[in-house]
């Protein structure tokens, strides 16, 4: 018996001889060291709680469930089953939906290859793959105090030291912060961007910002990671310019079919430069060896029968109807003093009350006296403390009146 | 700014200040450093490689897609995206699905409740999560000399030290030397254990073996995970009892719907014990959120709809004729010295020739003059070498007569 390493890695020295008697097993088997003192993220606790029936929520990050393509979807699907027994099999990425996303990909002004993008299992994977790529234990990365969660789940197992960096609620991410932290001589393993509709904080990146992010990138050699599964669903004029279009060499982009088509597809793809092309595919296999050959297949039927264009517009003419009235009735209804932000973008309006209001006491009171549910803004942050004032309203799950019937009373509890 | 550290992480030393004029950027975005070296595995390489037409295949791990009930799924997807609009969405771990997979556990004499399962997207994202459960970077653990590849991809990243043990090709894992290792002090963080119709091996452990082996992660507070994709895939008497059942608290159980429904549904689950459910969770949900709501469902109304008894029969039936030509067409062809696995379960044949041949060279010689393909041993090898004159073949994915034609052909390439 020979212990051995695996090749390319270093020898281990032999484990310390614990002589049997004295090593004392533990009752039941035990996580690794960062997972014990966990838990599941107050957002993810959250969706779990609000999606009890009778619950008005404005809470998740959900598409509107009455857009969803069933009837398109369902047919590309069935179409798929009665023609190909491999729709079912192991299979290599199927290359006509790649060639879809590359085209999907030069409507967001990037130009790349079939062989730059990796099919992943929702944009979460994406992130969990950038994440396996570019990060060390212990790594440095640069990420808003107020970020998506998500981000922070798939970066946790490397513990990293995380550069938090501020956000302005009308252009974005404070560039200017981190050029400082740049000059100084941090060099973050990456930058993690949503530029367009942000999560929470609903803000689009300024588009100047946008040019002097991606010239430091390439200045400093610091990969971006774009998070941009909102790019489509733009409500006033056309996207900005994505930061993959402006330094395709050094930035990561990331992207989904979850809000244009459905999250039950858990379909995304990312945009990897070609130094990292090799290793994105082994650190996509290694997690779930390939994405369901079915849907990938049902997915390319659906867009080659050209059903996204139209059904885009009827998202965005929905989520622009529903957005307004949720930005109405908040200016109606919430105390002087309040702060919010006007989305050009995306699903969520973030909400800064006036005065000494705790978000988290005001959700308990909030399902309990209202049956009504938010995301207090603290689920957000990165140190996990502070915005304790704020919370993030979605408009995209709800019909109109019922935004404004929900931010109305919301409204009457903070008093 | 502040450089602040995620909670419950060690504070990190602020990075040395780089003067910017001296830190010369890479000139392209680099991978982590454990990737740099790794290529794709042998055997992922091949799937593309064999999956051209024309190719006469007895390399991958496919199930027979003639058996697919494409027919009988497709009802269930239908009927559940004409029924609900949740199924598109995102949501919680689709609860009669859990059911299901208790009802299936219970056949294999696991008792477990709804909250020990873990559904996950496939039986890969399963090992994946394992490994990030019960790894640290660095740690020790205990895997066959031979062994799915898949494993080894899931835990590569934490360039674990492995104690590589030996099977024994009618009895299986070499629990002798397990013991000793044991004994010796060494408490690898888990041992990974395929039970039924190993792969690549093809052997099953035997009972008594398997009694040890779970009476020792109890003595020595040791994991097992127990990997068993083809428990339902026996073709002999019935399936010896489950790990998982005679070691309940130790035991990582790992099943997927791919060998017996499809591998296109990416379902699969786990079994784990109540000390690691939560955070087996925050791993999962990490990697990809959630698997999908719409295959959770259609995979529930096939359960449901009381398909899968009748199919297993069909499949066991269909794979027990196909083995039984690969075993006949084997002893009448190859030379005399071959020893080869007769599998009770799943889909795989070893074969070690006798002499000097080199299998990797007999890839190439095959698919250039017979488009004749198998998996040469050495792809199975956890240190990537050794397995010189081996090969495994799958007989599951081609008919009783192209089985004995490509057998007879494989064996007229050897001499």
């Amino acid at each position: 018996m020979l212990a051995r390493s695996r090749p390319g890695s270093p020898e281990h020295p032999p484990a310390p001889a614990v002589p049997a008697a004295t090593a004392a097993p533990h009752e039941q088997p035990r996580c690794a060291e960062w997972l014990r003192p966990r838990t599941r993220s107050l957002l993810r606790q959250m969706v779990d709680r609000v999606s009890q029936p009778g619950i008005l929520s404005l809470a998740g990050g959900l598409p509107a469930p009455e857009l969803f393509p069933a009837r398109e979807y369902g047919a590309a699907l069935a179409q798929v089953l009665a023609g190909d027994p491999r729709a079912l099999q192991y299979g290599a990425p199927f290359a006509p939906l790649k060639g879809h996303v590359v085209g999907l990909l030069a409507e967001r002004g990037i130009a790349c290859a079939p062989d730059d993008v990796v099919l992943t299992s929702g944009a979460q994977q994406a992130l969990s793959v950038a994440a396996g790529l570019l990060l060390e234990p212990g790594s440095t990365l640069a990420l808003e105090r107020l970020v998506y969660t998500g981000v922070q789940e798939a970066v946790a197992r490397f513990q990293p030291r995380v550069l938090a960096l501020d956000s302005d609620l009308e252009t974005g991410l404070d560039v200017d912060e981190l050029e400082r932290l740049l000059e100084r001589g941090e060099r973050p393993a990456f930058v993690y961007v949503i530029p367009e509709g942000h999560n929470p904080l609903g803000v689009s990146l300024d588009e100047r910002k946008r040019r002097r992010l991606a010239e430091l990138a390439c200045r400093h050699g610091v990969p971006l990671v774009e998070d941009d599964p909102y790019g489509m669903l733009v409500y006033e004029g056309a996207a900005a310019p994505t930061l993959k279009s402006m330094a395709p060499d050094w930035v990561l982009y990331v992207s989904t079919f979850s809000k244009v088509i459905a999250p039950a597809l858990r379909l995304g793809y990312m945009a990897v430069p070609a130094s990292l092309r090799q290793a994105a595919v082994l650190v996509k296999e290694a997690g779930d060896l390939e994405s369901s050959a079915l849907t990938q297949r049902a997915v390319a039927a659906y867009l080659e029968a050209g059903h996204l264009p139209s059904h885009l517009e009827r998202l965005r003419s929905t989520y622009r109807t529903r957005r307004d009235a949720m930005l109405e009735a908040i200016a109606a209804h919430f105390p002087a003093g309040t702060r919010w932000t006007r989305p050009r973008a995306g699903m969520f309006v973030w909400v800064e009350l006036p005065g000494d209001v705790d978000t988290v006491a005001l959700l308990d009171t909030a399902l309990r006296d209202e049956k009504l549910a938010f995301v207090p803004g603290r689920a957000f942050s990165v140190g996990g403390q502070g915005a304790r004032a704020s919370l993030r309203l979605s408009f995209a799950n709800q019909p109109p009146e019922v935004i404004r019937d929900g931010v109305r009373r919301l409204a009457r509890l903070i008093g």
